[in-house]
């Protein structure tokens, strides 16, 4: 039955089903992965069972891995799909003997760029991909000061941030605001729009001064009404009425105060946080 | 000038000392920049100047960005690196119009999967890279668990929680948890062992009945004691001999305990995670 199968795919008349893909890295594995994923998102109506197996920086941990691979030929009758980053050629030559799809994300980069930058690369592990120390410290440091300014907590030194957000309860200032500090380094606060600042029909007096740093956040009524449902059901807070009445003052405000603001509705934190960067780079 | 110098790199007999890298995407460019930085940190000595253009979705923003190709071949004297994620084969022509070493991460890796796999991709733009709807929707759930039960704050549902961390004041548990939200979609929640605790020899009432989902961390004395020192300069709390206390009093108790504990001093948040991630798996 193994063969069988294993001859139609090869004669290419049969579409699997499903798919097993490894996720394999001598560093944590989340290059590949993000990218990986975002590969297979290309080929729909196929299920892509996924396992990671990160840090394979030893030939015993890569004889490890050689095994799965043959395993699964043996279990599915069709090749596993491995996305690497190896930065050790001899460790991904162990890998390299089992029967598998192997795209190597380092493999096929490093070459072209030694050739065009005329030098040979590190070719080493444990620099974490992506960051240089300071970076990697900056990034730290900003984490630490969103969440210290998460929700208006604190106004201290409101001036040292990169960005503050604004915008009605749960609109997603948040997630937005960590992500803004994680992947970019940045120092986000976040300061909510509440009933009483539309009442009053301006800007909280701690924002004043920092007009230069604000963005706004908005989301759609409905979709508000969802989640504020979810934290508080059936409550006032959560009716769809009072999200369709926050919403447009907020909207009013951010309008009348030349807020830029974006929209939440159908954008993932991710875009959201990169307009965000560009609406940012475009002030300076 | 310009002339003699691009002659000299043609030559291969100059390394510049700097080279502009350019990050493209038809989505947010984050796939391509983490993959990129990770390429670019193999080639030391070279400075990187590095641009995002993302959501380079149109004939348009790809003219434009093919203009800052041409711009920087003439005032550097020397091509860019061009490292992108572009979906649509017709957009991304038009910047390959330029002189400039592109390194297409989909373009490479799409041909050999479709024809793994037997079918075509969908080649569209839209769909982010790396996650379905339903993953997401669990991220920001899982961010949104995490900070409500960052430092104890909440000891609510603590038995929802995929993870609980624990170790003493400024090790690295908040941000820790906080990357295993949102990168891997966990419940992270974390707990802070206090000099109380080390005195009453064992853990918080609290965390007993979630033993099976308890991991530790740990960091050198010294290093903690710098952290400190920027919190709270010259306290007791940051004092070197407090640090060497806690920390050897939180490894006693987590040895005591049995949880397994991990190592925060060289090593990144990324890192830790996945570390994280391979315990839970075995355990489970």
């Amino acid at each position: 039955m193994t063969a069988k199968k294993s001859a139609q795919h090869q004669s290419g008349k049969v579409k699997p089903s499903h798919r097993m893909v490894f996720f394999v890295s001598d560093g944590t594995g989340i290059t590949a992965e993000t990218l990986g994923k975002g590969l297979l998102s290309q080929f729909e109506g196929i299920n892509f069972r996924q396992m990671r197996f990160p840090f394979v920086d030893s030939p015993e941990k890569a004889a490890d891995c050689l095994l799965r691979i043959r395993e699964v030929n043996e279990q599915d009758g069709i090749r596993p799909l491995v996305i690497m980053t190896m930065m050790n050629p001899e460790i991904s030559a162990i890998l390299r003997q089992g029967d598998a799809l192997f795209l190597d994300l380092f493999d096929v980069f490093i070459a072209p760029l030694e050739k065009e930058l005329g030098m040979h690369s590190a070719h080493t592990v444990g620099r974490s991909h992506g960051q240089s120390s300071r970076e990697y410290t900056s990034r730290i440091a900003a984490m630490s000061f969103a969440l210290a300014h998460d929700d208006g907590i604190s106004a201290a030194d409101l001036k040292n941030a990169d960005v503050i957000l604004v915008g009605v309860s749960r609109c997603g200032k948040t997630p937005t605001s960590m992500y803004l500090a994680m992947q970019f380094g940045l120092r986000a606060a976040n300061y909510p729009l509440i009933p009483e600042d539309f009442e009053r029909g301006r800007l909280p007096d701690t924002l004043l001064p920092f007009r230069g740093t604000l963005f706004g956040l908005t989301i759609a009524p409905e979709q508000l009404h969802r989640i504020r449902q979810e934290r508080r059901p059936d409550s006032n807070y959560a009716a769809l009425e009072t999200c369709r009445r926050e919403v447009a003052a907020a909207e009013r405000m951010m309008k009348r105060e030349g807020i830029e603001w974006f929209d939440m509705t159908s954008r993932s934190i991710e875009e959201i946080a990169v307009q965000i960067i560009q609406a940012i780079n475009k002030k300076e």
